[in-house]
């Protein structure tokens, strides 16, 4: 999951006013027809919970992973990712399997170190931050200011020309902190440092750094940009604390090289009676060059081709086009999203709800969800069908960097809610592995995805926008 | 903590037969003596948790092993560390402060790595085990065969020649799954393997591989050995179960140089009326060279520092020696602890408890003690005097491979309680800094530490034997 405090910024769909005078009403007809698919979602849920496809997005998923291992956008190794995943698809006999172009970034980390110098030797444990540049060959060789916040370095900014900025912020939430990674460097450059490591974004660690994209102010001096463990952070802070003196040399080889085509990935159950209608489910299939990338977001990913899969190995073809994106790209910034979003917006009003999981296939709780108050209504009946699976809660605010923009438009969207607890001690570093992932946990996830995703397939109606 | 199975074996001493007819009887002076000491105990415990010297184990530890870093025996550093607690016991008035000669095993990893070349080419974290000797300077490139038991290995001796053996053993405990860290290169060399990896000894990871001391038999050739994470472990059993040809490349440089003479560090509080008497309490100083040694056993010898320096700081000496040793050469096997037991045994009658910290420093629960009847029951009296920082439990069973000895001739033991819950996440990894000690539980385990301490050294008889 990628995630920048730019897109949290963005309101869910404001629901219309007229709406509030009838809140959460549904018609008897269409809650009879809710009803009427209890039924089916429930051979949905044995066949992944307990039936042939018990732990199927499981093993799909371990033997991706360690097939291919991680695949940033823009590599090889992503390349080869949708290589395999178009042959996979391709045999499991889902309809239109194909990739669309989609322009990515190309960021390569290269070689990197970070090494205190002082006050004594201690190679520390690093990862360049998404997008940053290079430092000159020799590195930066420099002392160390460890400030707290943005606030502390605004205070003291007489004091940060010629440093390595080390910011060891409180970790307040991913949503909230993540902002010391995506604009430290430019913090930083501000007040004439001349590089900056942040503490990792995430609320535990066992010596783990953890990466993520970072951006530039194109009007603001680019300085080298890495993420350190939290435990190095607080170290660097006690010794701060004591007047300690700290130099660190910083060595980072990282480049963007030009842009690459990169692509989408695309499979259906093409719909029996309006195929140009849509109900898309997603996940994105890079991610960083860290770790297997199995949680962010394999996970989600696997869920979705299962959703497919499952719908498919019951012999149900629903009236509207399921289909399955894989995107490309989300790390840097929902570049996969983009892509499809400009060349599928012509065909909006077809979209029946746009669904991504990106925060983890842990153990399911329900359903995000942005759309009008009238959808949500109906969105709300059928969760109650995802009883057996304990996942009938359904809250607003479906999130997911690759279809932020149609949800901007006014599109319907989901995304999956589950037990985030653990998922930012692994998210972006080399914890985030098959090790992570559990096998009942994700035929529960991939249930709870099918049969809504099915059911907004199949009813007589699309959601009321 | 080093722990070796052949030391877990090693039964408590046995109760004399005799005193079961007696059990749990203190006489009336006694435990009238032993409640004597309310008031000084919970002096002790308000100076520890709320008064002047609270959280001063924890930063005198955070100061230590910021400015040292790790220290295993055998290193310049280690003997730095030495250095460095020598003139801070000065400082900090204690009597008698000095060092006694130890020698220990210098072994030097020097660099290492294991790079997976099939199914594709993937960086394995890894540490070399301690003892381990080096692989060849190309290395060893060989095909992977995954086990994930002895018994496995037995079946399949057949596979193993020319292979390296992968030991993806389950998680039993630490004192029973540390056999695979033991004897996983002897059990190798015997089959015709040519290397071992063994999935680190711990319950989690964050991709952390767990180093340790491992022994070879002199009969058997010797083998180069390391331990993988948990996580690469499992990626590797996958691909075997899969039926996918593995084949790792395992470089290392680490060497055995000839033994070294280390110290291990002492300081007391001289006794005022029998000087000759000790009461001993420890933890080790040197660690693995991994990490800060923070938590093994950075905790340990400082709430050890701790147990005197709060009688100091009372103005307190009890009738009996305090005295404090802080080990070296404990993970290689408590090679410290032997020296100084070989040097002090013939006082062996003068040694009313040894005392050992080396299973962290979380939230104390209470004493575990090895001793007769007669004695434990007089522990049952002491520990109710912990019932302000609740840590009341005695239980049976000291442990410390500095004090095994000791135990094993007759002399009374004590090693600190305390939730181990995580302990075996950080063990003997980059995972164990600073930021897994807390002050408030460090300020708990070294009151609960001193008050038993003094007690036993102050009151008017030793402890039954």
């Amino acid at each position: 999951m990628h995630y920048c405090v730019f897109l949290l910024l963005v309101p869910a769909v404001a629901s219309p006013v007229y709406s509030l005078s009838f809140p959460n009403k549904v018609s008897p007809k269409v809650v009879d027809e809710i009803s009427s698919y209890k039924g089916v979602a429930n051979e949905i849920i044995n066949l992944a919970v307990y039936g042939a496809a018990q732990n199927q997005s499981y093993n799909r998923l371990a033997k991706f992973t360690d097939t291919i291992g991680n695949r940033i956008a823009g590599s090889q190794n992503f390349e080869r990712a949708v290589d395999y995943m178009l042959k996979e698809l391709s045999d499991d006999g889902l309809d239109n399997v194909h990739s669309e172009p989609a322009n990515v970034t190309h960021w390569v980390r290269g070689n990197e170190s970070a090494t205190m110098l002082a006050p004594r030797r201690y190679n520390i444990a690093m990862l360049g931050l998404g997008g940053s540049i290079a430092t000159p060959p020799e590195g930066i060789t420099a002392e160390v200011l460890v400030v707290h916040s943005f606030d502390e370095l605004h205070n003291r900014s007489k004091e940060a020309k010629g440093k390595i900025v080390v910011f060891y912020e409180d970790y307040e939430g991913y949503g909230v902190s993540v902002a010391y990674r995506d604009f430290g460097a430019k913090e930083t450059a501000m007040v004439g440092g001349v590089a900056s490591l942040i503490r990792s974004v995430g609320p535990f660690s066992i010596h783990s750094p953890h990466t993520g994209w970072q951006d530039y102010d194109p009007k603001v001096k680019k300085v080298p940009t890495a993420c350190i463990t939290i435990e190095d952070a607080q170290m660097m802070a006690r010794m701060a604390a004591r007047g300690t003196k700290i130099v660190v040399n910083i060595k980072m080889e990282a480049k963007t090289l030009p842009p690459v085509q990169s692509r989408n990935t695309v499979a259906e159950i093409i719909g029996s009676k309006h195929p140009e209608q849509v109900v898309l489910v997603s996940g994105h299939l890079d991610s960083w060059d860290v770790g297997q990338g199995a949680m962010d977001d394999g996970g989600g990913a696997f869920i979705s081709w299962e959703a497919l899969s499952l719908v498919k190995q019951l012999g149900l073809r629903p009236k509207r086009t399921l289909r399955l994106v894989l995107w490309t790209g989300e790390e840097e910034g929902g570049l996969g999203g983009q892509a499809y979003f400009n060349a599928h917006k012509g065909n909006m009003s077809n979209f029946n709800i746009v669904m991504e999981s990106d925060a983890g296939t842990f153990t399911p709780l329900g359903i995000q969800f942005t759309g009008s108050d009238a959808a949500y209504a109906i969105m709300e009946h059928i969760v109650q069908l995802l009883a057996p699976v304990n996942a009938t809660q359904l809250s607003k605010g479906a999130e997911g960097t690759d279809i932020e923009l149609w949800l901007r438009a006014g599109v319907p969207g989901g995304s999956l809610a589950d037990d985030i607890d653990t998922y930012f001690w692994y998210h972006h570093s080399d914890g985030d592995t098959m090790t992570v992932q559990d096998p009942h946990q994700m035929n529960l996830c991939a249930a709870a995805w099918a049969v809504v995703s099915y059911i907004l397939a199949d009813m007589e109606d699309m959601l009321p926008r």
